[in-house]
């Protein structure tokens, strides 16, 4: 991608990501603090986690202060705008996954830059993908949606479409194509997922309550 | 501040935050362990969530471990205390204000010497400010305190001061005034923000029920 | 120790903190991608907080990625077992307490090699010991089971463990002694506070409700 484009596209990913953010305070009791809190969280989460387990610091909002600008926007927009019309589910769907595909990428180039294995290469993108929602579920006292059964391929996706961009790396594909294919791959693994509803199996336990461990 | 002065009033700083680290735990089942960790996290969290952004290793309190000690015994003592004669809430309030105040300044002076921009520098005093009550709120499965709209002019005290510290620079203040300016300006706004109970507005949203994100 | 020894115990102990993170599901609704995650939180939770604190990055994770694929496999078999027969809770008890104390043991090394003070080397014992269990129980939305009253002799076996160490450091003892002296004592003095319910004090409060400071 050329830089302006790249830019851009960043900005845009942070942008979706903080409206997430913001969105997520929906029948809470948060004030606007806490709602541009939730919303540079999501956005810049992942990223943040990234680069202090890789030691890139200081991380990357602070040395390209406009998405930390960008973020701050979206959240005062969309916390003015909830109130009065908020935008569709299907719209944020799209580009949620659009973000996803977007940040996994650019965590997994990151990574891969630092010369980190594969297999940690791939954790990187989905850490980057994922972690800002984490954060942005346990400041609210909850189990992570990402972590729950009737979440539809979201990690996964994540994953398959880092996995798809080492394999194309492998096979001598170009920078660009490598980016487009996983870009897809994982926007279009979450809009399958969403679509036919599919699901990782839930954790289930046979056993006897109370046997638990360090009480 | 001479630098005996900036000691004694972080030492000071660092025991306040303990001591409403420790009774954070009240109407809570916490043992003697978990008390002595909130009152870490809350005196530590601000602190090293900046020194990790900005990449200052080891963190501030690795390398001057008598703050850790006087942490600890702070909590150790309220612990106590509490169970006798727990402080009066208006002395731990302006205490509190206090802490606020000059654990924003600091983090707002420590980012201007790493060269950063004014709008990182001030969202650097503000977590530095707000990050250990948000980390003390969390560990016990509680959206933070700062984030309810309840909240009389807490972290938007730490904005605006540390804002008026960088004017003051911009105009050429000294050192010392533009210190006493921004302390003065948090812990004066956070006074009135409870005297009047003056509150940021709450997020809301005028959408159906059920159109959220990530499902 | 033996460097392959070292690798072997190291290689168990992660296996057993995954166990550990996976059995945290019970009585949540999780899927498979959770479990995981949850395993590898409470498996390299305190280590990367030490590592972190330190500055020691990329954190020892990425450096030496086979503990990952350990931690991942370990979470995939236990999510299969636990749903046909789960491990008895004695066993994973006496596991978990050694996996404590190796864990607390790394870290104080570690520690001590970064030439930090004794205070703080003690510190970060206890942190690589129980950090990881800390953010796996924040991630469930729940108070970190540490902290709880009922929780006989964790932290407290983890202290106790490093400090012992250090004394036989000044006494001039051999390193492997000491290792052993460490390690014993802290999966010692957790099995007797599990036998003989030996808690730590409970956090009690004399106050009226409602004087908390920041509201």
């Amino acid at each position: 991608m050329k830089p302006e484009v790249q830019s851009f596209v960043e900005h845009l990913g942070v942008a979706v990501a903080a409206f997430t953010g913001v969105l997520a305070a929906r029948g809470k009791r948060i004030d606007l603090f806490g709602v541009v809190v939730l919303a540079l969280v999501t956005a810049f989460g992942g990223g943040t986690v990234r680069d202090l387990m890789l030691g890139d610091q200081p991380v990357f909002w602070i040395k390209r202060s406009g998405v930390v600008i960008t973020a701050v926007a979206a959240a005062g927009l969309m916390f003015f705008l909830a109130r009065w019309r908020p935008p569709p589910g299907s719209l944020l769907l799209v580009a949620d996954a659009l973000a996803l595909a977007f940040f996994s990428m650019l965590g997994l180039g990151k990574a891969l830059a630092f010369g980190v294995s594969p297999t940690i290469a791939v954790a990187m993108g989905v850490i980057t993908g994922v972690a800002g929602g984490i954060a942005r579920d346990v400041l609210l006292g909850e189990i992570p949606i990402v972590f729950r059964p009737e979440t539809t391929l979201y990690a996964t996706a994540a994953l398959i479409g880092c996995s798809a961009y080492l394999v194309a790396l492998w096979c001598g594909l170009g920078s660009g194509y490598r980016a487009l294919l996983g870009v897809s791959m994982v926007t279009l693994l979450r809009m399958v997922g969403v679509r036919w509803r599919l699901t990782l199996p839930e954790y289930r336990d046979a056993s006897h309550p109370g046997s638990g461990v360090r009480t």
